[in-house]
């Protein structure tokens, strides 16, 4: 497995000079980000991007990993010429293969029987493969342009899906939250979830683990395997195809059936695995639980500038069996009125008004956190609003770095989220509306509770 | 209520010539976008912004319209100065009267008797006022530069909270979706909700309502309003205040205690209003309905480049007991195997795969809306996938103009966000995440049910 993110050179099996080929973006995104040996192959020969382009495998020097962009037909011959050549590791990204039954499942056979003559690993085929932020590997055929890649950071992402893959690394990227490695295996010819997480385990610069799945061909194993990595790391999962026509959608993209949600779901959670309801818990959760000290418990302090978006995360912390109000101790109150001015009346949350500048958070948050009842402070915040916008360049160091988890709930247009964005690389959590903000905190709650915080 | 829209001269009553105080960011709000006569008023004269100040309501020329930024025990005075001087309306921005009891539930009283005796009517207290972006009135104390504003268009909203509305209006402005009118009515001194949907109903220039509401006071009248209204166009309704704990926020927040919520939205859906259940499902209605033609049932086909995020829609449209999955007819099958690359599997979800271009989707959407067991199509963009991304230019004009409704999903950066705001420039809507999507068409398909389509 090691071969696929710290490769002793690599290998583009059906590299392109044609911009706009899948073997052209693949070379070109590895270009721009390996800094080992890259080796096109294309039988044309010449010279890509100012690379030398081998004629054949064996004309190549030996690299450990080959990123293979071939017609579906040719693949089977190319991972047996690449095992000759001494490679150890396989990233098929073109499709054509089970998904389209009949012959396109002879074919993953053969290239699966090639690959294990040769001691081969193989990701795909119909994937986008791997990148790592560590070691450049990078085998993506989305163009930077169209597609911006993530800082260096401690999520790892595996998923069936590329296109799901895609939205994640993105989302995560344009919020400054970084990622370790993401494997996009596709048709699962022969790395699976399995294989990934079991080498995630060990990997210290991955703090937490993000998956998508659709369907799963070793279950029990999966669970067990589940267990052991929860126990060291949180691992959030995605799980599609829980109904009748998403099972049948997952069916015909990936060429495996999913299983019944519910019981699968009561199992993860037993293995100790979190699952997120949606897309965007997903994302929100693996930030959050990369990001923030885990809570202590789920009793949570809201300070806000603009209450309307409070009374909403109020009604949906009423629904939560995980997160609850706290209830302000008589000393925490009796600070607070000292120190705030009488318009900001002393409740939770704690309603600053529009007028509440960077300090008048400070002064609150700094009571809130001494307070015993008070687990996480939420600050809600307008930034649109005068006396916040005018002075936000305060508020990254106001709001990082407290004996509490501090989270941000903040909703707006280009300006908010530049702030978002500075508020987040200070290590603390921005999220936009009540229902993310609640689902990623229970999962991170549920995780402090599991860990014995 | 013409005169918080349409006024002849508008007056400032506490204009401040200090950047970053409520009295300048407001005037600097009118001065950018409202070309009537604009008065401001403080003690002090002199000139703001190239203005002359008048130091006090009876210097200045008459104003059919006052907003008012002064603290709340100067507030009664100034509206009866304001009537004496012959103005019809009032904006009163300050907070300080009901939300904190007491005294200030006794000023808003001596200012709603002021304002009765000369004919006034009062929007507000505890507000950010009013909006049109067909006459420029703009009584905003967020900055430009902190909050973008709305092209003109069609959807108007009324709301209690003005934080809520901010985030509404710069959720849509981002998006490229038109506003024709918004208010904020915070504490509802005199007008509300009621007053607000009664002048919206004439409003041609309006064709879908937003509210956003905390508590109802006349609420059988407000039921009767809504049940009018809604015979002409769709009003979506957000209720927030709906657990215990939010509607003790919501009490805090502007005065008025919440009722029942699912008494409440059994009535509000027999009075032929539209319920969002979150904030995201709030925006993207309105969105959705102002922007699409209405569909016809609830029979959905999807195409997609990338069949992930497919799987994911195809479950939550599984859940849903209003949007099904069409079965396509075998004529379309038919003209689809013809015409489409055999790599296609001929299903619903359609998926073209990772290498479909902008004409592949044509072809395709040309064949689904002729199928008469087709009532949406939904074409699940991976922007970032090459033969996509480097012909994005085609898609708006592919997707837009169609006999049957289409809407995209995809989720991205910079880019997918560019090439999103292109497509919804031409009406075509562009949603995120399926559960959105999936909570918006189903408002739309039963509006589309409640007018007989």
């Amino acid at each position: 497995m090691r071969a696929f993110f710290n490769p002793e050179g690599i290998m583009i099996i059906g590299a392109s000079a044609k911009p706009g080929k899948i073997g052209h973006t693949v070379l070109e995104s590895l270009i721009n980000s390996y800094h080992g040996r890259i080796c096109p192959v294309n039988p044309k020969g010449g010279e890509i991007m100012g690379l030398e382009v081998y004629r054949s495998i064996s004309e190549a020097p030996e690299c450990d990993l080959a990123v293979i962009a071939l017609p579906a037909e040719k693949v089977p011959e190319a991972v047996e010429e690449f095992g000759k050549s001494g490679g150890k590791a396989v990233i098929v990204i073109s499709g054509g293969f089970r998904e389209l039954g009949g012959r396109g499942a002879e074919l993953e056979s053969e290239m699966v029987e090639k690959a294990r003559k040769y001691g081969i690993r193989i990701i795909g085929p119909n994937c986008i493969g791997v990148l790592d932020t560590h070691s450049g590997v990078d085998t993506f055929f989305q163009p930077r342009y169209a597609m911006k890649r993530p800082f260096r950071g401690h999520i790892s992402i595996i998923t069936q899906s590329g296109a799901v893959g895609i939205i994640a690394l993105e989302w995560l990227a344009e919020r400054g939250v970084g990622v370790d490695k993401f494997i996009s295996y596709g048709n699962k010819a022969d790395v699976d979830e399995i294989d990934a997480l079991n080498y995630l385990k060990d990997e210290d610069s991955t703090r937490v683990i993000g998956i998508y799945l659709e369907g799963l061909n070793r279950g029990r194993e999966f669970l067990k395997i589940l267990r052991e990595v929860s126990r060291k790391k949180p691992v959030v999962i995605i799980k599609a195809g829980a109904t009748a026509h998403g099972a049948r959608a997952a069916k015909s993209h990936t060429g495996s059936l999913a299983s019944d949600i519910r019981v699968f779901e009561g199992a993860i959670k037993q293995s100790g695995g979190i699952i997120a309801k949606d897309m965007e818990t997903f994302m929100e959760s693996m930030s959050l639980l990369s990001m923030e000290k885990v809570p202590k418990g789920g009793k949570v302090a809201i300070v806000t500038n603009g209450a309307g978006p409070c009374v909403l995360l109020s009604d949906k912390i009423g629904e939560s069996d995980t997160i609850f109000m706290a209830r302000l101790s008589e000393k925490t109150v009796k600070s607070l009125r000292k120190e705030l001015p009488p318009i900001v009346s002393l409740e939770n949350p704690l309603d600053l008004t529009g007028s509440a500048g960077p300090e008048w958070f400070d002064t609150a948050i700094s009571h809130l956190e001494n307070d015993d009842g008070v687990d996480v402070i939420i600050a809600a915040l307008t930034l649109q609003d005068e006396p916040l916008a005018a002075n936000w360049q305060k508020l990254p160091r106001i709001l990082s770095g407290r004996k509490k988890p501090v989270m941000v709930m903040a909703s707006g247009g280009e300006f908010t989220k530049k702030v978002s964005y500075e508020i987040q690389r200070k290590g603390v959590p921005v999220i936009e509306f009540p229902d993310r903000l609640i689902g990623a905190l229970e999962n991170s709650v549920r995780w402090g509770r599991k860990i014995g915080k």
